[in-house]
């Protein structure tokens, strides 16, 4: 009893002050016949029992509680994330009874008190930091002596080459596919239409063409929803949320397979036929994000195929650095912007650059945008490489001009274009909590993308048979005009606005000749877009937001164009195209909040000069600092309410002059530098931290206050164990285990479930000293966290060791702890 | 005498070996005959005898040594850099008789050995790490009470702001000024060339022409070299190696002074009006370095004048964010390409980054342009800001278009370029070489920059007398046709290549219509201008390179594209003007190796399509990678011959295996927590180091084994000192010292020099708990070098201490420890 009145202690002292409540609880744990409470197989280090005589006693101890969990296992399985160090905060969930056994001073795990276990845990970190143990500087050697290094530098410029061929391609077929599809649908549609008014030209029975649209609408939306939800449910939303996180340094599970992108692709191409208010840049963008993971990695999760090439970017780090290249040359791809793809790289993930990624990333960028070029110049037959359909929103014929007086004028467009993204980003955020409420089933949140597809139909319809909207077919630049209720010679130009693609529609506005609308045409459809658009932005259908919002800002800068002609009928700067183009940047920054990328992608998807970048940054910048005042950009808001933990840019305001002590979680759980397999084997049973500081110096078994001489991963040791990667049977593996052992596994690390229990190697050793990272980085418990965080974030690091003056652990710095609010 | 072999021990354990010789050394130093000896005032923390009963006789030393010191202060002044931990290099070239008192061991030092102290020691690093001391954090909580913080984040943008308008007004100058002396001078000449000619169409008395163009160039050479080498010689060549140094974080004196931009200024314009083979490209990108470091810091050491604003601005951290700024401005104005002067500040320092400072130089550079846009509108008298002089290479009438074969050939162009280049670099170097050796003398400098000058227009008249390529003025170009020899309705070829400025004559070779030279007239202009550029990068004039080598590369990719034409008559796709394109960029990526910012520097300069990018990258890679085999890019070159410390973007190879233990500079002179001001006074006095670790836990005075707590800086302890910050009278002090008492100084730190000898103050206490940085970066002794190294260059770091196992100091590593070659 007394020894275990000390284990406690030196588990937590500060928890000294209550230890009778948790001897009690320790107690009934160990006691055989309290099998029934579940709470003794936590994170405890068990053996640590402070005199090393009592060893003898563990091994039943730990025995019985691998039984214990065997029969339970799935308590443990849902509080798997990242160091876990924090994982207490589960605990005091389940036993709300007892007292908790950790004592965790983390302000995160209270923080995050309020938000499910399933939620908190879906995410764990990437292991950016590179482990530089024994085996990977004996890489590093070789390569040195046999020019693997130039190989690899090499090889890593083929991939980048690869990744941004294969990405055009892809968003090729896709625009290629929507484009072919919408054109038979329109087509059927006008003919449909036409059939139904000739005869007579005043009602007409329109019901027949109604239902066509429905049924084409309601159809290819009904496929394209129910292979996300039924199929892959990450590929709903845009992905750019999800890249971004990944980029940030989170993972997000199967955000890059196979299945993934194919699911993404027929879903987006069926979304956009269906006439949904969304757009395919996200979609494309995270492809290329998909692609640039799965080539580098030379296998395939999905089609359970390895071909063993490029192993030497099987770990995080490097994967990373290929979906930046990847995200870009999806931008690139979907805009027509290689240096738009590579600054949206950078401004998601500016803090781990270095010249060398950069010019890789602007590398794949262009070759992605250069291979689109090829494609669809073959594609629409034009030779010489110059199809400007680069452009994809239209290349502006003459240089836009502006006068002085008018920078004014964007600002306003700017404030206004923030307000409303503002507002965008509430109703949108307040649909889509409504959703996930009152729509949980599967079967449902399919009906539900059929509905609004069938609202958008009836919108379209009952503003094209009220409004009355005829304009001489003389300088129509539509592709299908409706004639409609019109006289000859004339079309409808109501129905042209909805007879085509979103984006078909973003280059009408910005394109089409002063008069080509009604303003109240333009009034009535922005409304409507308006709200489309927020409906459809969260339904689980895989569509970007990027083009409806431009429309909607396309929609009413034209809109303000045409108001202040009427008011001003001799001013001449009032070129609408000019407008819609403002209007679009402001509205893109009041919903986005994007800013650098944002800004070139828009020059360079329309082409204009460079004199027209201002005003588009004038009216870009006052839309974020306006929308920044009420409320975060569209794609954190989504990271947010899905909890992921994203690291800010800079440390929150609320950590100015607070101490590593202030964050840190406690105690951590440790190992020795040369400790006992059965303890390795039972601390990943009972834990489910991912990051295990390694000790030496320790007396007896008291590990958590040994001196730290390194960190190893929870995967590394599972494959120590399942390889029997032991002291005592060292020279079968000495000679064959190299970094590539570890390589092997990775991204899927078996879990320790798949290890077989000891038996015979119950009392081997395990040294770590060959495994383990030897220099973590480490920080000292009256550090800043300021200076903390930039440390953490400059590094991309996991885990973060903080250390007193003596270099014993005091506890452990993980993402989430930075990002309590 | 034991004591003093206790010293040594204590001062380096690694001299155990040759103690006898050492103590030999030290005896004769502290005894007081020997004051002929100097060795004795070197870095020796002489307070730490083993001994604390001891101290009664170190005061007697220390007087002794100071006056010393007195006697012969220069022999110190020369070691004065970084963190200076490696001076022992300097004090071995100086004992050549004696052994070094430290047995330092620094790779740094040996490596350096052959380099001069002069040029070791002229470079110290930013303090680019935030000193998060506690009257910092005082200052922090402070702002947070009264939303200071978002007034201080208000004045950054509005100076940004400022920083894009001022550089432009600058630019603008320096351009219009530039533009209307070479109009005239131009004039002149042809009017002269006219009068002389036309007596006599045959030959012709050339001779008074061509003095008058000897006298128009010479005289303003001569005075721009003079103002250069006897006013501010620092603004000798581009500055771009300069601000690339300083980005990096190394300090350069003088680079950012008002009187270094205002002779900059003068020099480019003269220099150019002179007619050298240079352009002000470059020193407007310094222009914008110093306007930014200028209004940043609200004060000029030029004039005396301090503003009293923006004193929070007051530090090298954000110094050089705005510094960051100013130059992506100046490339902006230079070039109107506001992107790539954004990506070239990334290109340049991107290991600092985060989103904001990118966002904010994005803007500084946009408003560059647009204030650019402005007056250059407003001087050209162009309404409606769509002045395409803002292209200043000019801007390309029809969408450049290419083929998929000549795809291999804009690879051939670039292997072309890449081989010249590596061929300009290494002769350039030579020239330089040579240079430096044979003409050390000021006045020989400005005479050769006059000679250079006299040689140009020599062999300009050389080619224009004996090169007969006249072509008829119809489809005429050129602003000052010269007629010459030629016919009635002709001009001469050649002296309309020469009689503008260099950057006209790009343009004229980029647009000027097929057939307007002869292949004699350009291959002979090519070389000319080669040998000319290459002499005239390292005169003493500020000029830039990156003109001189767009017109080269320019002149003989029109060459090629005639040679083919010549081939093939009936290619149509051989546009001479996307060939001289082509050129220009592969000749400036063999030259300078940049890349990223350089291609989108040419498309904005030359407004062409995206479509384009992908032939002008084939050509910048070719012509980067095959240069990069021959030698450094000319501005990495400069930055090496003078011995900058740069940090390179990843750890030299011959790095990779090393452990701290193995660059690591010890012994370290440490300062206790609580310290006699007297003892930091001298050790302020002996040693040049600028940054001292502080211990506590120490016995006696063996300060190098106390336990780390912090780290001081050596400006920082000059100004306690100055101020007496005393413990003994900390009531007088303690209300009023707040952060802003140490920023005061900033940037032109005091030298010990200035602090009176401390004679009452003789035994009072300094706590240096308040003042120092507590949370210094440490690293553990057996940490790898490679990750050292990014953790240094992701942080910005100064020193770095390295400790062991029990937090005790084992040495420090600063930028040189990184640097060997």
């Amino acid at each position: 009893m007394a020894d275990k009145k000390k284990l406690i202690d030196l588990n937590d002292d500060l928890s000294s002050d209550d230890d009778d409540d948790n001897i009690k609880i320790l107690d009934t744990a160990t006691s055989p016949e309290s099998t029934e409470e579940p709470s003794t197989s936590y994170c405890q280090p068990i053996g640590e029992t402070g005199n090393s005589q009592q060893k003898e006693d563990v091994p039943s101890l730990l025995t019985m509680d691998a039984e214990h969990e065997s029969e339970a296992p799935p308590t443990f399985e849902s509080i798997d994330y990242d160091a876990g160090h924090i994982s207490a905060n589960g605990i005091a969930n389940r036993n709300e009874n007892s007292e908790p056994i950790f004592h965790v001073r983390s302000r995160t795990a209270a923080s995050l008190a309020g938000v499910s276990q399933q939620e908190q845990t879906q995410y764990e970190s990437l292991d950016y930091d590179v482990c530089e143990n024994k085996l990977f500087q004996d890489e590093q050697l070789s390569r040195l002596r046999d020019r693997f290094s130039l190989r690899t530098h090499i090889i890593r410029w083929i991939i980048f080459i690869l990744i941004g061929i294969i990405t055009a391609v892809i968003a090729c077929t896709i625009d290629i596919v929507i484009e072919e599809l919408s054109e038979l649908k329109y087509n059927f549609l006008k003919s449909s239409v036409d059939d139904n008014v000739t005869v007579n030209k005043s009602g007409g029975d329109l019901a027949l063409p109604y239902l066509w649209w429905l049924l084409l609408s309601a159809v290819p939306v009904a496929i394209g929803a129910g292979m996300v939800t039924y199929i892959e449910p990450i590929t709903a939303g845009s992905g750019i949320p999800q890249v971004k996180s990944y980029l940030n340094g989170v993972k997000i599970p199967r955000i890059v397979r196979v299945k993934t992108l194919a699911v993404k692709s027929i879903g987006v191409i069926t979304s956009v036929v269906g006439g949904l208010a969304g757009g395919k840049e996200g979609p494309m963008i995270h492809a290329g994000a998909v692609v640039a993971a799965g080539i580098s990695q030379g296998k395939s999760t999905t089609f359970v195929k390895d071909f063993h090439i490029f192993k030497a970017f099987r770990d995080d780090h490097e994967k990373r650095d290929f979906v930046l290249g990847g995200a870009a040359a999806g931008v690139s791809a979907a805009f027509g912007a290689p240096i738009g793809g590579m600054l949206f790289s950078l401004e998601e993930a500016a803090s781990f650059w270095n010249q060398n990624l950069i010019w890789r990333t602007l590398i794949a960028s262009i070759i992605s945008s250069f291979t689109l070029n090829i494609v669809l110049s073959a594609y629409h037959g034009v030779s010489g490489l110059t199809f400007t359909g680069l452009f994809n929103l239209g290349k502006f014929d003459h240089p836009l001009t502006f006068e002085y007086f008018e920078l004014p004028l964007f600002m306003l467009l700017g404030v206004m274009g923030g307000l409303m993204g503002a507002a965008w980003n509430f109703l949108n955020t307040q649909i889509n909590k409504f959703r996930s409420r009152f729509v949980p089933w599967r079967a449902g949140k399919v009906c539900e993308a059929v509905l609004v597809a069938i609202l958008g139909v009836t919108l379209a319809c009952a503003m094209i048979y009220y409004i009355n909207d005829c304009r001489p077919l003389g300088n129509d630049p539509t592709i299908h005009p409706v004639q409609l209720f019109c006289e000859d010679n004339e079309y409808n130009a109501v129905a042209a606005l909805w007879f085509q693609t979103p984006e078909a529609t973003v280059r009408a506005l910005f394109h089409d000749p002063p008069g080509s609308h009604k303003i109240l045409t333009l009034a009535v459809f922005t409304i409507v877009y308006y709200l489309l658009s927020c409906s459809t932005f969260g339904l689980n259908v895989s569509l970007g937001v990027f083009i409806p919002t431009a429309l909607v800002g396309a929609a009413w800068g034209r809109l303000v164009a045409m108001l202040l002609f009427y008011m001003f009928p001799e001013a001449q700067f009032l070129h609408p195209g000019k407008y819609a183009l403002i209007g679009a940047a402001a509205n893109l920054g009041g919903v986005l909040r994007m800013t650098i990328s944002l800004s070139v992608i828009l020059m360079e998807t329309t082409g204009v000069e460079t004199s027209f970048f201002f005003p588009l940054i004038i009216a870009l910048i006052s839309a974020k600092w306006v929308g920044d005042y009420f409320n975060d950009g569209i794609y954190d808001t989504v990271i947010e309410v899905n909890h992921v933990p994203m690291l800010p840019w800079e440390p929150l305001p609320q950590y100015k002059g607070l101490t590593a002590q202030a964050i840190l979680s406690k105690p951590v759980v440790c190992i020795k530098l040369r400790d006992r397999a059965h303890y390795i084997y039972e601390v990943l049973h009972k834990c489910n931290h991912n990051g295990f500081p390694v000790v030496d110096d320790v007396e007896g078994d008291r590990r958590s206050e040994g001196r730290v001489c390194g960190i190893i991963l929870r995967s590394q040791l599972i494959v120590i164990l399942l390889k029997s990667l032991y002291v005592e049977n060292q020279r079968f593996w000495q000679q064959e285990t190299t970094i590539q052992t570890f390589r092997d596994v990775y991204p899927r690390y078996p879990s320790i479930q798949s290890v077989k229990p000891l038996d015979r190697k119950f009392n081997y050793t395990v040294d770590l000293s060959m495994f383990m990272n030897p220099s973590p980085v480490r920080v000292n418990t009256y550090d800043s966290v300021p200076r903390i965080f930039n440390i953490f974030r400059a590094l991309g690091l996991r885990h973060l060791l903080v250390i007193n003056n003596e270099n014993r652990i005091e506890g452990i710095i993980t993402r989430r702890d930075f990002i309590y609010k």
